[in-house]
């Protein structure tokens, strides 16, 4: 071998171009990580974990001065063979760079399922990649045994040998040691140990260890959902979610702290109740993608900051009352087991940091995940619950602030109103010559004036209105003329159709249904409810927009279920959002929830939004003088230069009576009272 | 004020020595810490803690050039009357000098009880003082009150107060969070933390706190021994001892050993055991010093292996089997809760580290106390059990064994032996020209020739003889020429008393007691027994005399209550420790005990017993080859030329038969088998 060690041979990694010269007999694996190419290893080179496959390159590259042949490799040998046989053969053309050595000029591709720090990809076209960097990582690692000669007790040999092996020190708990000494020789003197930001190791597997998980998990106030990951990959391997069992103590956040406050047990019931339930669905989601809950040893937390408060055992009531103070708004990192969560007892959480009192960590997580801060465009978001959290700023200014809905775009407070569920209208349109109205509701894709509507119902057919079919309603009935900019349903238009009815005083216009308990009905009193609902939104973000001297942005991103299932052009034309180019509009999925999976996948990302968050500028609503008369402002509604351009309203019904008219709103109505949630 | 502020004086503290010129209305604590001068605070000067005391020099100081009086401070205000009335009135002449005011030339004594690292004398005279410097500290700090128009969370002002007052930027633990809020409402926006390592807050209380405590806890084999300290003072407010529960699964600490590897669950059984007991102790320590539990923050503690692994609930049985692997010798830092203990929730325990599979954390704590590396003299410390440990060595170089002596010190393995109590023989004489004897026991005063013996004895009479009683009587039975250098009890002395009687093939000597049950013998296997145990412990020492190229030491510490016990002419007599000027022979009492009290009271005492500990050279005496030849050699009773120096053998009986019997003794008796304890 002596000559052959001498011969150099050129190798050339792709897709990093990086190059040097290696004496034949060299690794693959060790050229690579000589250069500084980004291969990953668990084993540090023995075979076992197979994560550092490449693929040689066969032909001429002129480019690259070399001609590469799979027979420039050392030919597989027994660890390969035996690799393949425990575990999958290896695709024709890939080897394990730990093994195969290098025996002449060789251009080496490294796939990026072998590249430690490898582009996870999301679902959603318009998002960016994760840098896949878990905080938690695996290694496998020889220790010496123990015989008489050498001193030294077990975990000194294993942490002498984590130096050596893979150039680290991490600290080790107390809580392992009394498992240490029969796992090192279970494994024959060989284990997998994950350790954690590369300083303490939170858990051993004796000999080999592949895969372990972390779970990215958004507790809202109504759902929680959860994203298994596995932390090897970076994929997702199974999400779910379920019903936030405390909504038997109140559907809204409110009535929550409300129960709090009269129950002194309160706090600990709810956050027994919550803890409960995410332990359940982890359980849960384990199990769908075959996981053992021991195997979890990362999870993240968004939630909003009452949710937040609870989940950690922190009593909600400071957030009932005003200064609404916050316990803690620092991003919050303890064990797994002091949440009482059954995965891996060295489990680590991350929960993501809050941005002001009413303004959650899951905003934190929309922040994460969109990167206002990553460009000079001025972005918006607006994450739409019982309150809408809004982010509006750039790269040089983020402001944030809360603003108090309330739950009529959730479909309560609105007569015929419902959540969004099987059966619920979705859509609506009017026509603006006969009135007449077509729907179409969630569990079906045919419109109601399609063949086969009836059919094709849900079970239990049109059981009423959800959002974002009261918010197209409203908007169809202003371009069908039948509602005033300011909100009234127009009685004098009732000759035109039989669907505009008397109701009292006002007006009700009937969307669905025949004359019986089954007719979905708009009244006058849904349009106000919308219309606070809308304006306390847009005077958030007006707010915001004054502040950051702004008059139009050049992005608005909806987060959220609400933000993915409207129809932005209806939400500029009721005045959610500024008028802007439709383009620059866009649902935003999960952004939350994206950002939790993103403090999982990505040590980094946690740093970033913890020192992004400290520079938000928070604007409390509550105490912003602006904030009434922008309120006032907005309840009309606007239509929006971009949302509907070629629909024109056959009655521009503006009436005479709308200054004095808001200005006797300005006296009486109120904003409600800001809240969280 | 202006033209006051404008005038300086001169000011020198006094020990230190540090002056410096303030202007008029400089509060003396500010002058002091400006200067660095060593005085103490909890409150950080708002006259609450009452730590800062200092006295006024009144007179002329030529050597300062200063005239200082007690006018020339502010006199004593409304803070310094109000602590007078909540706590005991300043004594004459004291001031606190965070409200005492220079207003002229000022002298002032800062009085040891003021000092932050003050120096804690402990109450053994040849002993070094502690300077106190705990890892836990309290720090009373203000938080701007919650309001609306000031953001922050609780959290966040918390620590930006003890940043602005303390400097201090410490971590949060979650744990905390819940309690939190109503901590700062119910103390008006004041608490005092306790602070571990300058790094990270264990515990919260409203408003002012003045003390908070340690346990620094010696678990050995046979008894549990606490040391209740106060972490401001460093004084001790109270020790007990209790027996070891563990006793019932095994008197020595093989049996326990033994047990576990019979019962799969008994290892955990002795580690609840043991944890229940130290749970007990330190409960009713702190309920004999009136100080809640709740207000202990610190614990440290020195054991044996075997119990150091059993507390930490590592099974034992790697320590009962070649090659006697331990899982951890490093330092262990755990929360108290983690280990059982119901202190402060916050709690921190700190266990010494081990120094070799059979030399523990209770050598560690020898070391630390007694400090053989703090200069070039030999040091040679002993700590005997049912194993010896064995240190020697200095500022070079330092070796440790542990060497198996057998429970016959402890009076165990011997005819009439007891343990250490009330009723034991543990002085003997015998009158080298008639044989007879005078004793003393335990429990009282009087040597039995002295008048009123009888009655002075404790309740059940003369019980047996503990091992400090065997050892004088077998140095004694030399000394009077009825015991040959090797150990055989010599009938042809017979004659000359009727306390020599023959008993089988052998004789014994009748030290106490007429004819009858009562009558307390030393037996021919007796004398055996000790030779064996003295023997095993010399030959380690010498073992590590030879490594360290010594034939001789410069100082011997025996360590211990029986190292206590015994008279160091006695044991240097019968070849227990190498012969040396009695006067560099002494006790080190509770040595591991008091090391364990200098890890609690001074945190650089760890970092120095880790980095020591490390420096030992290690010898395993199951392996050394020499070990059993020392043994042998050291079977015979040497005499020592400086333990009785006057007194003359009448028969100096070294049998001619002696190398003979050494070398079939070579062959014949090995050395008992290394063992922890």
């Amino acid at each position: 071998m002596q000559e052959e060690t001498e011969r150099q041979a050129r190798v050339v990694f792709t897709p990093s171009g990086r190059r040097g010269q290696f004496p034949h007999g060299t690794p693959v694996l060790q050229a690579a990580w000589e250069l500084g190419v980004d291969i990953a290893s668990i084993c540090g080179g023995r075979g076992l974990c197979g994560r550092c496959r490449v693929v040689c390159g066969e032909g001429d590259f002129p480019k690259h001065g070399i001609v590469s042949r799979p027979e420039h490799l050392s030919p597989a040998g027994a660890v390969e063979t035996r690799f393949g046989e425990r575990n999958r053969p290896l695709a024709p053309g890939h080897r394990l760079s730990c093994q195969a050595a290098i025996q002449g000029d060789l251009l080496i591709d490294v796939p990026p399922e072998s590249q430690v720090h490898r582009q996870v990809v999301r679902k959603e076209a318009d998002s960016r990649p994760i840098r896949l960097d878990p905080v938690v990582r695996l290694y496998l690692v020889e220790v010496a045994p123990a015989d008489l000669q050498r001193s030294g007790s077990d975990l000194t040999r294993l942490l002498d040998a984590l130096e050596t092996q893979w150039d680290l020190r991490p600290a080790f708990p107390a809580a392992l040691l009394p498992d240490l000494q029969d796992l090192l020789r279970d494994g024959g003197w060989s284990v997998t140990v994950a350790v954690h930001q590369d300083a303490e190791i939170l858990a051993i597997w004796p000999g080999f260890k592949q895969s372990i998980y972390g779970v990215a998990i958004d507790v809202g106030s109504t759902t929680i959902a959860a994203h298994l990951c596995d932390l090897g990959s970076g994929n997702v391997l199974c999400s779910n979610g379920m019903m936030n069992p405390q909504i038997r103590f109140g559907e809204d956040l409110m009535s929550r702290v409300s129960y709090v406050m009269m129950h002194p047990e309160g706090g600990d019931e709810l956050t027994r109740e919550v803890r409960r339930a995410v332990n359940e669905l982890v359980a849960g989601t384990a199990a769908d993608a075959g996981v053992d809950p021991r195997d979890i040893l990362s999870l993240t937390f968004v939630c909003n900051p009452i949710m937040h408060h609870l989940l950690l055992g922190i009593s909600p009531v400071k957030l009932g009352e005003a200064p609404f103070t916050l316990a803690v708004e620092e991003s919050v990192q303890l064990a797994a087991r002091d949440l009482g969560l059954e995965v891996n007892p060295g489990a680590v959480t991350y929960v993501l940091p809050l941005i002001a009192g009413h303004v959650g960590a899951d905003t934190a997580g929309m922040v994460l995940c969109e990167q206002p801060h990553g460009d000079g465009a001025v972005s918006l978001l607006v994450d739409i619950g019982t309150n809408a959290e809004i982010v509006l700023g750039n790269d040089q200014r983020l402001l944030a602030c809360s603003s108090p809905t309330g739950p009529a775009f959730e479909g309560a407070q609105v007569s015929a109103g419902q959540r969004a569920a099987p059966g619920a209208i979705e859509r609506v349109r009017i026509d603006p010559v006969t009135l007449e109205t077509r729907i179409r509701v969630i569990g079906s894709d045919l419109w109601s004036d399609q063949a086969g509507f009836s059919d094709a119902l849900p079970g239990r057919g049109v059981t009423g209105i959800c959002g974002s079919g009261i918010i197209e309603a409203v908007v169809e009935m202003w371009l069908a003329g039948i509602l005033t900019s300011d909100g009234v349903i127009d009685g004098s238009q009732a000759s035109r159709t039989p669907r505009l009815v008397r109701d009292g005083r006002t007006f009700s216009f009937v969307i669905h249904g025949e004359q019986d308990d089954k007719q979905i009905t708009v009244t006058q009193t849904d349009v106000r409810q919308i219309q606070l609902a809308k304006a306390a939104l847009f005077a958030g973000i007006r707010l915001l927009m004054d502040r950051l001297e702004v008059s139009s942005v050049d992005r608005i991103r909806l987060a959220g279920a609400f933000g993915s299932h409207i129809d932005v052009r209806y939400a500029m034309a009721l005045g959610m959002i500024p008028d802007c180019p439709l383009d620059a509009v866009s649902a935003a999925g999960n952004a939350a929830g994206h950002g939790a999976r993103i403090a999982l996948l990505n040590r980094a990302s946690r740093g970033e939004i913890e020192s992004v968050v400290k520079r938000v500028e928070k604007i409390e609503t509550a105490v912003e003088p602006n904030f009434q008369a922008h309120f006032v402002d907005a309840m009309a509604i606007p239509g929006g230069a971009h949302a509907f351009p070629d629909r024109v309203r056959p009655h521009a019904a503006s009436g005479p009576d709308r200054p004095a008219r808001a200005q006797r709103r300005r006296s009486k109505r109120k904003p409600p009272r800001s809240n969280s949630g």
